[in-house]
């Protein structure tokens, strides 16, 4: 018997479709020699998409994206100059509605150091840590509002919501993901002293979830603190578990002190099952580089290796990551820059 | 005729009394030959006198203070696992009620490298440039809410306030300073594709402000994107605006790449003195290393520079600031360690 894998892709805007090309035929490469069939279905969505329909996302794409296996991401976001598009519309009724519609609750983003690959640290140390951010609530759910916009006495809420089965499904999946790490250690961040009634829960919850848990160990930062240590001890870091805000600021900075942006994978899990997980790479879409074959794709090939462990298939994930692995190894030696295809092509050629 | 200039000195908790004395001694040295009389009065607040008193800060001690020129404030916070102490009660109950009481509107916070100062940065460049954080609203207005606490269908918010007031003023600070300094450069530091009412008063605002500037130039970063330019090109910045909570994210990291929060002195400025400014350092109580002489002074003794020009004594204020130059560009020909009446000694001696 056959298992198909029935993949949604999403190349987006900018240099998402660059960089899902190279994904995907990394992800063909990996699963040719396993009993699975690879299935892709391309849909356009973006600003351009936008820009030519209309549309953000219907209900009716939503309904057939959720038919899926898992959701392949590349990038979605207008140039910064371009008025015709709102500020904001695709990230907020496009990628951030995909998350919160298929209620991609763990947001997991791994750093690591790979020998040779420059930071901007003097000395990163071995950086090898996993963010889990959560997904669906925090300042992320658009629960603000305005009022007298435009006039001198304008005021403009925003409203972060955390709840106990919000906060704790997430904490859950930290401790769960630290126990099966050999450091088995669990930092909380957030901003409890100011942030109370949010940081009160999420500490809460975290000792509660600990007690299930007494092989692992937690301690809590205050986000600014966090950013500190980030940068100039990042290797303390096991398993990070913060809020949708923090995680997308450490994630970013998470990124930098690693290596860069261009290797920092991430997948939106809906670790319940009910709808599909979805894959990107952590870069925007990079509108000054697009179409010109600058972009790394390595971000977007780790995040189908995350994709391939998602679905089961933890060999090819494993075959994916040692053939980045190699390819980055590889990289002092190059004579000189590679196209994007290339990359692709020379970590599809290193997938044994 | 001697002017006066009247003081409240609240060392606080931990290393704030140390660090402090050094500030205090340093003022004494600056003011010595100008034709002012420095006025002290003491003030016992933080986590120790709320233990011994119950006072976080009272009404009575809050006008109080609201008579004097200005207040330098050392450091609040009990140590870590003291469970006495409410966690958040003394920096919400005492440091951010004088923040908002005191209408302070700018939160000051300038970074820069002093040659030879080690950074966590394989190459940090030139750094020179200050973050003017909002000081009054943001996330930290403590207007959240709890329902149905330490139950599974708790809920848990938080909310934001931004007001047209609050911005356009903290804003117009930031332009003009920017006009006063040679790169005239704004960038406005946000998340203005989620958080989109507070961010687009934000954008609106530097808009509108920007107008009545037109020598400024100014640009936008999203928080995550600016803590990933802090680590990869600091360089680049001159005047960061940006919200209570960004502010204080991205002023630690800062302090981090340029040279370690030792030395990150920050002014909680009421522009338009209605009443008195507060000077601390932007580093903690550090219980672990309390009243043992170890801690840095510098950033104590920075703040009371700033303190000095607030108060219309420049010529002073760029005396303390040479005299601390002098004695970090010394520092690596020193043979150990020094107390830190021992570094205070010296910036004293040093103050021409
Ligand atoms: C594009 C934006 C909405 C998004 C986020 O803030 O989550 C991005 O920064 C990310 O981290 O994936
Ligand atoms: C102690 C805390 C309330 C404070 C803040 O968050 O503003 C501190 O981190 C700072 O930056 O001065």
């Amino acid at each position: 018997m056959t298992n198909t894998i029935d993949l949604a892709v999403i190349p987006g805007d900018g240099i998402g479709p660059e960089v899902i090309a190279e994904a995907v035929k990394v992800l063909k490469k990996a699963t040719q020699d396993e009993d699975v069939q690879l299935v892709l279905n391309e849909y356009r969505l973006g600003a351009e998409h936008w820009l030519a329909t209309g549309e953000t996302l219907s209900d009716e794409t939503l309904a057939e994206l959720r038919k899926h296996d898992a959701i392949l991401f590349g990038a979605v976001g207008a140039a910064p100059g371009d008025t015709r598009i709102p500020s904001g519309l695709i990230e907020r009724e496009m990628l951030l509605k995909l998350r919160f519609a298929m209620d991609h609750f763990v947001n997991l983003r791994p750093s690591k150091t790979y020998p040779g690959v420059p930071s901007p640290l003097a000395d990163p140390g071995t950086i090898d840590f996993i963010v889990v951010r959560e997904g669906t609530e925090g300042p992320y759910v658009g629960n603000g509002g305005a009022l007298r916009v435009g006039t001198p006495h304008e005021i403009a809420t925003e409203v972060s919501i955390n709840t106990a089965h919000g906060v704790e499904r997430v904490v859950r999946d930290a401790f769960r993901r630290a126990a099966d790490r050999p450091r088995k250690k669990v930092t909380l961040v957030h901003k409890h002293n100011v942030l109370v009634n949010a940081g009160h829960l999420w500490r809460r919850t975290v000792e509660a979830v600990a007690a299930e848990f007494p092989q692992v160990s937690h301690d809590y930062l205050h986000i600014d603190a966090a950013t500190i240590f980030m940068t100039t001890d990042p290797a303390r870091f096991d398993v990070i578990v913060t809020d949708n805000l923090f995680g997308d600021i450490l994630t970013d900075l998470a990124g930098a002190v690693s290596g860069g942006i261009g290797l920092a994978a991430s997948g939106n899990l809906n670790m319940d099952r009910t709808s599909p997980s979805m894959f990107e790479p952590v870069h925007g879409s990079a509108p000054d580089i697009a179409g010109q074959q600058k972009a790394d794709p390595t971000a977007a090939i780790l995040s189908a290796a995350l994709l391939l462990e998602h679905v089961g298939l933890d060999a090819a994930a494993r075959r994916v990551e040692a053939a980045v692995e190699a390819d980055i190894a590889a990289r002092p030696q190059l004579s000189g820059p590679r196209t994007t295809a290339q990359v692709g092509d020379a970590i599809a050629a290193g997938v044994s």
